[in-house]
C-alpha cells in the first residue's frame, strides 16, 4: 500500500519550458515530495507527497523558483 | 580605436528572462562576440562582435538554445 497523496495547485507565470524545469526542480527539494507534474498551458502543478502535503513549503519553493501559487 | 561592429537580429519564441538567459549564454560563446542584449517584448537581440559577425554561428547559437533567428 502507498502512502501517496496527490495534491494540485496553480502556478501563474510559468511561459516556458525552463519556467517548467525551475518549478519542477524547487517543489523537488520539498521533503517528502518525489514526483511534481506540471502542465504548462493551464499552470496546474501535480505534487505527490509521502503523507500530508506542507502547503506553506510548496508556496516557498514556487516563490524561489520566481513564481507564485495562485490557487 | 575600436574594432566592434553591431548587429541586430530578431529571435523568436522567447517568452521569459530564462529564455532571454539561454539565449544571452550561447551567443556569448560564438568566437568574437563580447557582448549580447536581449530586449524581450520585440525578440531583438543585438550582438557586438569584433570584425565582421559569423551569422551562421549566430543561428547556429540561437538554435542550439532552442529558438530561432527569424530576421
Amino acid at each position: 500500500m502507498s502512502d501517496l497523496t496527490t495534491t494540485t495547485v496553480t502556478v501563474s507565470g510559468m511561459t516556458c519550458g525552463h519556467c517548467v524545469a525551475a518549478v519542477t526542480e524547487e517543489l523537488g527539494r520539498v521533503v517528502g515530495v518525489p514526483t511534481v507534474d506540471v502542465d504548462l498551458p493551464t499552470g496546474a502543478v501535480t505534487i505527490a507527497s509521502e503523507g500530508v502535503l506542507d502547503e506553506a513549503a510548496v508556496a516557498a519553493a514556487v516563490d524561489e523558483a520566481g513564481y507564485e501559487v495562485v490557487s
